[in-house]
C-alpha cells in the first residue's frame, strides 16, 4: 500500500475526552477513530491489526476442532427469561431495544442463551457430540463507564467458543485442550512470556476457570504471579487454602497488575439444563450436555498490545500483529530514487512481503516521525546518496538500531 | 472437512413460520438458523458461503482503490439531527436504544452521516482527494415486516463503500469504474447473464441513480430489460420522457420482476453540505466534497443465489460460492474403501481443493440426498465396486450426469 493512497493522517493530539493511552496512540495514528466512549470505527490500518488477531485466533480454534459460525447481535427475550438473565438487575450491561411491532429485543452481550438453544436442532444423541461451535462477533456492553479506550468497549469484538461435551471426562479433557490453544495464540501475538494462566473463581460447576492474565501496569485486575510454574492466581480466590490446594508457597508468589485478555469456562449444565439441551446415550438414557465457554476478545488485544509495547515516539508492533511489515521511506523525488524505491516496493510486495511505501511529498523528518508512531517494524530508507552508495538504510521499530545493507542484505533481514 | 466433524445436519422440514424459499432451503440444509423474521444465524456452511461471497468483493473494491474500514454499529444522534435523519418519520426503521446514562442512541441502517463526519478529521485539502473507504458491516433496519429470509433481514451483512471526490468530472469518472467492478462481482458470483444495470430514481444531485438488477421469479421490483443493451429502466421512472432520453424504442423492452443486488448512487452535497465536508481548492478556495455511496448486500445475495439456481432436491451453488468444490461420498467401511476414500480426500485437499468428505456410517441414500439437498457443485463416490474397478463415480450437481472416471480424468476435471 502507498501512503499516498491511505486516506488517514497521523495527527499530534487526540481528543481531549480520550484519557486511555491506547486509544489515545491508536487514535493519533489513524488506526482507530472515536465515535462515542467505548466505541470506535477501526480505520484502514487498525482493520489490519484487527484481522491478523483473529486470523491467529481463527488458526488455533480451528486446531481443536471448532467449527466456526456467526450468531447475531439481535436477541428476542424467550431464551434469557429462561436461563433467569434477562432481567437488568441480573445482566445490568444490555443495551434493549423494540421491533416496530413493540416487542422487546436485546443486543447479545454474549452468546450462551440462543446458542444452547440453537444446539437442541442438532444434538439428539451421544454420536453427536461433541462439537466446538466458535465465532467472531460484535458484542454489545452497556457499560456505565467506558474509560480504558479498545480495552472495555461498549461495542467491541469477541471470540466466543463454546464445547458441548457427554461428560465431565470428555469436557475436562477438551478444556486442557483449548488451554493449550489459548497459550499458543498468546505467544504467536507476542504476548507469551508475560500471560499467565491464572485461577479464577468458578461458579456453580468447578471450583475455579481460568483467565489468561498478562502483566501489563495498566492491568485492572490484581494477580499473584508464580514465574517458575507459569501460573497465578487471582486475588478473588486468593486465600491460605486455595494455596494450600495449589501446593503453592505465599513466599514464591509476586502481586502484579494485569489484564484479562481469555478466559475459559466450565459451564456444566448451567445453561443445559433451563433450555433443555439434552442427548440420548448408549443405554438410552436422556442426560444434560455439558458445556463450557472459552473467550478471547480481539479489540482488547490490540488495545492491550498498542498500550503494552509503546515507547516514547509511538506503537511498536510485534512482528505477526504490525498491519505492514516494513515502512519503505523515500526521501526525494528525483528520478533515480523514485526507480529504486518503486522497484524495491514491487520486489518486496511479489515476495509477498506487505509493505507500506511513504511515497508522499513530505519532509524527511516528517516521515520518519510518522514511521515511528505507526510502529511498523522494519523501516527501510531509499534517497539519493544511499542510491549512489548502493545501499538501503535498515532501522528495526524495536531498539532503533541503525544500519546500511545491500539488498541481498536486506532480502534475508526481512525475509 | 469431514461430514462426521460438522455439528449441522439436514432435515426434511424448515420451522412452519417461514415463508420463503431461500431461507427454508438454507435451514433445510444446515446453512442457517433463524432467531426471528429477518435475523439468521450463520451456520458452518452458510458463513462459508457469505465469505466467498464477501472476498469477491472485496477484490473487486480494493481493484478500484477502495480502503477498507469498519464503522459501528452504536449511533450517537448528533450528525443524524444535522443531517434530518435522526426523526422515525424521516428514517422509518431505526432501532433506538439508550446508554446507561440514558442518551438515546441508534443502531446504524447505513453510514452516510458517522463516515462523512469522520472524514472531517483526514479531508483537509484538494491533495487529500479523491478516496474510497468501505466496509463490510451488520446492518440494521427495522422492518414492519420481514418476510424474504435472507433477501429482506432486519439485521444482515452490506458492504458500502462511499466516494469523496473534488468535482463532479471526477465523480463521474469514478461512478463509472465502480459500475465495471459490480458487472465483474455478478459474473463471479454466476449472476453475470441474469444481472442488468438498471436506471433508478436519482434524488436532488442526479437524474438517475443505478440499480444492479437480478432478473427472478421471486424479485419485488419491476424492471424493463433491453436485452442487446445489458439495460434495464425501473418502473419507479419508466415513462415516454425517459425512453426518449435513453434513446430506448418501448418494442425492444421486455417487462420482468428483478431483485436488487446492488445500488450505486451520487449523493452529491447531501451530506457534506449539513455536515460541513469540504476541501480547499488549487486556488485557496473552500468548496464542498460531491460524494457517491455503492452497496451491495452479502446476505441477500446469498439468499437470492441460494433461491436462483435451487431445483426440486435442493441448493445448486455456483462454483465461485459453494462452501466446498467437492462432496466425496464414501459407501461402506471396508479397510480398501476407506483408505480409497481417505487418500483421495488427502490428494485434493493437498491441491488446494476443497472437500466436505462424507465420512459417517449412513445409508448410500441419505448420503445421496444430503449431496443433491447441499448443492456442491462436484460429487465423487467411492464404493467397493469401484475400487474393485479403480474407477470414481463423479457427478455435476448442475445437470445431474454421472461418469466413471480414473484418478487422472477425476484431477483433470476438478483441476
Amino acid at each position: 500500500m502507498r501512503v499516498s493512497h491511505l486516506f488517514t493522517k497521523t495527527s499530534k493530539e487526540a481528543p481531549a475526552d480520550e484519557v486511555a493511552k491506547n486509544a489515545q496512540l491508536l487514535i493519533r495514528a489513524g488506526f482507530i477513530h472515536k465515535e462515542m466512549a467505548g466505541v470506535y470505527t477501526y480505520l484502514p490500518l487498525g482493520k489490519r491489526v484487527l484481522e491478523k488477531i483473529t486470523q491467529i485466533i481463527r488458526e488455533e480454534m480451528d486446531g481443536v476442532g471448532g467449527n466456526e459460525i456467526s450468531l447475531t447481535a439481535l436477541q428476542a427475550s424467550d431464551v434469557w427469561q429462561q436461563s433467569g438473565r434477562w432481567d437488568d438487575q441480573v445482566m445490568d450491561v444490555w443495551f434493549k431495544t423494540k421491533l416496530a411491532n413493540g416487542s422487546e429485543l436485546g443486543l447479545a452481550p454474549t452468546h450462551e442463551e440462543p446458542l444452547t438453544k440453537l444446539m437442541k436442532s442438532f444434538i439428539k444423541s451421544y454420536k453427536d457430540l461433541p462439537v466446538y461451535p466458535y465465532q467472531f462477533q460484535i458484542k454489545f456492553r452497556n457499560e456505565l463507564r467506558s474509560k480504558s479506550g479498545l480495552m472495555r468497549g461498549r461495542e467491541f469484538w469477541m471470540k466466543d467458543l463454546y464445547s458441548f461435551s457427554r461428560t465431565q471426562a470428555e469436557h475436562d479433557t477438551f478444556y486442557e485442550k483449548i488451554s493449550h490453544a489459548y497459550d499458543r495464540v498468546f505467544e504467536r501475538l507476542g504476548l507469551g512470556g508475560q500471560t499467565y494462566k491464572t485461577f479464577a473463581s468458578g461458579g456453580s460447576f468447578a471450583k475455579f476457570s481460568h483467565e489468561f492474565q498478562t502483566i501489563s501496569p495498566v492491568g485492572e485486575d490484581t494477580i499473584y504471579v508464580h514465574k517458575d510454574k507459569k501460573i497465578a492466581i487471582n486475588e478473588e480466590v486468593y486465600s491460605d487454602e486455595v494455596l494450600a490446594e495449589l501446593g503453592l508457597n505465599k513466599d514464591e508468589l509476586v502481586q502484579e497488575l494485569a489484564v484479562e485478555v481469555g478466559n475459559i469456562f466450565t459451564l456444566g449444565t448451567r445453561f443445559s439444563d433451563p433450555l433443555e439441551l439434552s442427548f440420548t446415550d448408549e443405554d438410552g438414557e436422556s442426560k444434560p450436555v455439558i458445556m463450557g465457554s472459552y473467550g478471547i476478545g480481539p479489540s482488547r488485544l490490540m488495545g492491550l498490545i498498542a498500550e503494552h509495547f509503546a515507547d516514547e515516539k509511538g506503537l511498536v508492533w510485534p512482528e505477526n500483529v504490525a498491519p505492514y511489515r516494513v515502512y519503505l521511506v523515500r526521501i526525494g523525488d528525483s528520478e533515480a530514487v523514485t526507480a529504486k524505491a518503486d522497484q524495491l516496493y514491487e520486489r518486496l510486495t511479489q515476495q509477498g512481503i506487505e509493505v507500506l511505501y511513504d511515497d508522499r511529498d513530505e519532509r524527511p523528518g516528517a516521515k520518519f516521525a510518522d514511521a515511528e508512531l505507526l510502529g511498523i517494524p522494519h523501516r527501510v530508507t531509499v534517497s539519493e546518496r544511499l542510491v549512489e552508495e548502493g545501499t538501503y538504510e535498515y532501522q528495526a521499530r524495536i531498539h532503533g538500531e541503525v544500519k546500511l545493507l545491500t539488498a541481498e542484505e536486506l532480502l534475508g533481514t526481512l525475509g
